[in-house]
């Protein structure tokens, strides 16, 4: 199966010039969205994961099936406040600005192998967050797993030392 | 497995006097959450379920693992703005105020049957603009599935007409 078919294409999403990759009509086709987890399951299989991490909310849509697959947890990363207990926070630098991702304080617990799971990988700002939070818990990330990786926005530079897997480039 | 036993009752949150049952420590354990998923899955199955529909953000977690083990798709229900193609939309009242939910025109066919999954039966807004959503594209509403009713808040009085499963009760 070739993902890249079910990937569409919107030309000036979010805004002018951008052109966004919707990974929804790979959710919506049962084959696809199979196909897409199981792929990720083989790579979490690989790094013999105990859990997986993932930041809202298209991360929950990929990473959510992948936990379930390998009857293993699965640790939401949020926005603040968005968490009910405890959590731990990380800022990070958007192309304007600042933002904030939380993962409840008791998610994850130390030495644990933690794979994080997310549809996209662009300029890696989200995902070195979410390295952040994992690290400050203890957690051992194995790895990063996304449907698609934009490798001319260079994220992978920004993680470097990590293991990396997309099953879609652009 | 008594799955009560993994829901973590937070007082006082997100405001004073309310409180919240929190689900995280239900996906965050492995075996607790697959037993959660499959019971969902069953009940999926007896409906005869095309595909699955879930608001975000916990009805991703819920309702993707679902669509996965059943080898369906997964629509996503969100905020505006955050689908990248045409949409179609409805607006619901909150307790103050109103908010709106849409989903992707293309993300139904006319006759699928749709089960809707959430995290929470409350007061039904949510569900009843999610119900709404679906029967615009012109799905078929077989179900509504959720790991926890508040039957206090009599959520099912707004929803009469559509079957609904929940697998905890309070």
């Amino acid at each position: 199966m070739n993902l890249k078919d079910y990937v569409t294409v919107v030309p000036d999403y979010p805004k002018e010039g951008i052109t966004f990759k919707d990974i929804t009509t790979i959710m919506d086709n049962g084959k696809a969205y199979k196909h897409a987890t199981d792929e990720i399951v083989k790579y979490a299989k690989e790094l013999d994961t105990d859990i997986i991490v993932g930041p809202e909310a298209r991360g929950f849509i990929i990473g959510c099936p992948v936990a379930y697959a390998l009857e293993i947890g699965f640790a939401p990363v949020r926005k603040p406040g968005k968490l009910p207990r405890e959590t731990v926070s990380v800022d990070y630098d958007l192309e304007y600005g600042q933002d904030t991702l939380t993962i409840h304080k008791d998610a994850i617990k130390p030495g644990q192998r933690v794979l994080i799971v997310d549809d996209l990988l662009a300029t890696g700002g989200t995902i070195g967050a979410t390295i952040a939070l994992v690290e400050k818990l203890g957690g051992i990330v194995v790895g990063c797993a996304f449907i698609i990786e934009l490798s001319y926005l260079n994220g992978r530079d920004k993680l470097k030392g990590y293991d990396m897997r997309a099953l879609i480039t652009y």
